[in-house]
């Protein structure tokens, strides 16, 4: 039994106080919406499940990141790392109840004990999307579409999403003959930025011999408008049902008029050894490409495979995930994150300590009207409660009478320009915030 | 490596599926909006903190139930069980860059080991709002507002609510003189419902003597409307300020309009041993008493006494907190909780492979005009994606031209009725789904 605790939070958790959490929820209702909008449904699943069920396979640096423990009935549990594994076993769990093409969004908290950096956190939010149940690329397509319309919006930034095709760069390595390399090839070219073109070119032709480094080295730093890009991929790679889909998809978003400089074509993109077989994007703010992807994704081929033993088909997806931490730095760095202190801007001053009823009656009124009002509950002198409500961002006062509060004239106080009208009736205090 | 892993989620959590979810969602929006409208601000915490700091001054049943591990760095750590005590560290931590009185509301989960029953989960939604930094009617009675214009409105139902002051009962057993005997009344007239009116006046007596007993059970059973019963509540305790309050809340009430009979003055609601030292709340579904309590709270003392050396003045508060599983587990029962599939109602079909582009230009101008609309991927046919249409909950269909979807008339089909509305231009199919 201690006297006295330190408060404080554990190494890579946070707080998040109202204006951070304000911008924060405000950021993940325009995303929220935007998924609502294409008929994506929310599901929730527990924040605690199975070790064994978030494992799986098993992992190297998934296994050391997990929090991971005995819960008192000596049960083998764990915090989720991620929305996907989850979803996966929902998948299996509930198949029967879904409809398929299931389309789903999850936006909530996962945990991994990782080494804490600059915009790395041990608890942080994710907000995935998936089409589940369709081979199509009308899936593929409608994920891209969701990013193109979403990330602008929510970003106040144009958006570059660089879009590949995993499949198309196996056939590519197949036809050089390679395709048992791919991991390593894989490993290697998402060294190239870090290493530059020289290092990559030497390591890969320890795996593949000079010549093919240097095929596999062109083919990824192909560049050019989309259809240029694409004539040159499937060149290298021979015609075929995945260069087919790239071509199907530059239709796609000429015809639902998406701005075709806003997806690039890019064979460099392959999200190093993700689990994804087909399409890939990531995305970068124009403005700020330096933070990185800000939503990733790709599609996969079974996600159930690993909690199902039925024989029905595999359940092939796509899907993408927004970083909204890495977002928010972003947002931020360029001075774009709306932050507010409150959703008010008006409270009801405290003229006497038994007018709260009368004053809750007025702002009642206001809220009816979709005006939030606050009510201040402490009565004092009105300069102290005009720089009370300056220091929570609010920018009008209505004071009533103290005499009279209910059916008195209000005074109705501008912070910014320090003046007040006066002798105003509840419905000219309505009509002048309105207008504000 | 396993190769085929149970999908199976703990006992005592749970998978939401789209339905329950936008249910609750839906639910928790309306609760944080009318929360917004009084001008709470939002704040987050960690799910995982110190054990240290949640403990506190440790506690026989809390102990007991908390998730509670070390984890990699070796640390004592404990997934929070309520938002009360990492709202009193949070407090302790921000003090200097919060604005007092501040209100904030916390919609976030928790995590108690505790036995499942009917209605009891390990995993549960808690959503608080809490005034701290000051000690006024007038905060008291704002969350009572709060609760008597929330309530009704997310549940669809009249709402009691039953009101009480410890700090009066307290005056009266020290009238009494049995003041040092607190606990055991509390615990024992909490039992009241349960045991009955003998044995609780058994029980009682081996503590204060019969003729106490007697007097004690003669306080907590007053009844009848507002006035009386403060009146015989003063007149059993003596004149107070705890009594002035109570009477100070009964003209706010009226002055702000509230039905008198929605909020009742009710000796007999303690919230039994909890840390609360004035007002108390709970509140009932007058259509679903027997459910208990969904939003109860009251008034404390000092919030941060544990975690804060320092010598200013102590944190006083008062909060509520609403029961989001009880409430949804009655509107249920009620036949009242407001369940749909999908927040799209309309889809547009899928024509042919090549037709994507085309029907993402079709949705997104339903989407600009707030109007959710899904996309269906896979051509096949029109009979069966009405079907899955139905499956999913939506009432029309957009069948686009298979051969000039961008550019050919447009059919409309209604699910319900299963006509078709052939020939629309897209402005005629914005302006019939307006209007349904």
């Amino acid at each position: 039994m201690a006297d006295f605790i330190e408060p404080k939070v554990l190494k890579g958790f946070r707080d998040f106080l109202p204006p951070a959490e304000i911008a924060r929820r405000a950021l993940l209702e325009q995303i929220e919406g935007h998924f609502r909008s294409y008929g994506f449904v929310p599901i929730d699943t527990p924040a605690l499940e199975y070790t064994e069920v978030l494992l799986g396979k098993g992992g190297g640096e998934t296994e050391k990141q997990i929090y991971r423990f005995n819960d008192n009935g000596g049960r083998d549990v764990a915090l989720r790392f991620d929305l996907t594994v989850p979803f996966a076993r929902f998948l299996a769990e509930h198949r029967a109840e879904l409809t398929f093409p299931f389309k789903r969004y999850h936006i909530a908290k996962v945990w991994r004990g990782e080494n804490t950096q600059r915009g790395r956190y041990r608890e942080f939010t994710q907000c995935d999307m998936d089409i589940v149940g369709s081979d199509s690329a009308a899936a593929d397509f409608e994920i891209l579409h969701i990013m193109a319309k979403t990330l602008p919006a929510i970003s106040g930034s144009e958006v570059i999403i660089r879009l590949n095709h995993r499949g198309l760069f196996n056939t590519f390595l197949s036809k050089l003959g390679v395709l048992d390399q791919s991991v390593n090839i894989l490993r290697t070219v998402d060294k190239l930025s870090k290493i530059g073109r020289d290092e990559t070119a030497e390591l890969l032709a320890q795996f593949v011999g000079e010549s093919n480094a240097g095929k596999i080295l062109t083919y990824i730093e192909i560049k050019g408008n989309f259809s240029d890009t694409l004539a040159a991929m499937t060149d290298a790679a021979g015609t075929c049902p995945e260069a087919e889909r790239l071509g199907l998809i530059q239709k796609f978003i000429s015809d639902s008029g998406i701005a075709e400089n806003s997806v690039a074509l890019d064979p460099s993109i392959t999200r190093g050894l993700d689990y994804y077989t087909g399409v890939v994007f990531e995305s970068f703010l124009a403005d700020m490409p330096s933070i990185g992807s800000i939503c990733s994704g790709g599609r996969y081929d079974n996600l159930v495979a690993l909690y199902s033993t039925d024989k029905r088909s595999p359940l092939k997806g796509v899907g993408t995930s927004i970083g909204i931490d890495r977002l928010i730095a972003g947002l931020e760095s360029l001075g774009r994150l709306h932050t507010v202190q409150s959703y008010a801007a008006v409270a009801v001053a405290c003229v006497s300590e038994s007018s709260a009823g009368a004053c809750q009656n007025i702002a009642e009124t206001l809220r009816k009207q979709g005006i939030p009002c606050e009510v201040f509950l402490d009565a004092g002198k009105l300069a102290a409660q005009f720089q009370m409500a300056e220091k929570k961002g609010l920018r009008w006062v209505i004071i009533p009478s103290a005499e009279n509060p209910l059916t008195s004239p209000l005074t109705l106080r501008n912070l910014a320009t320090r003046e007040n009208r006066e002798n105003l009736s509840l419905e000219a205090v309505l009509a002048a915030l309105k207008q504000a």
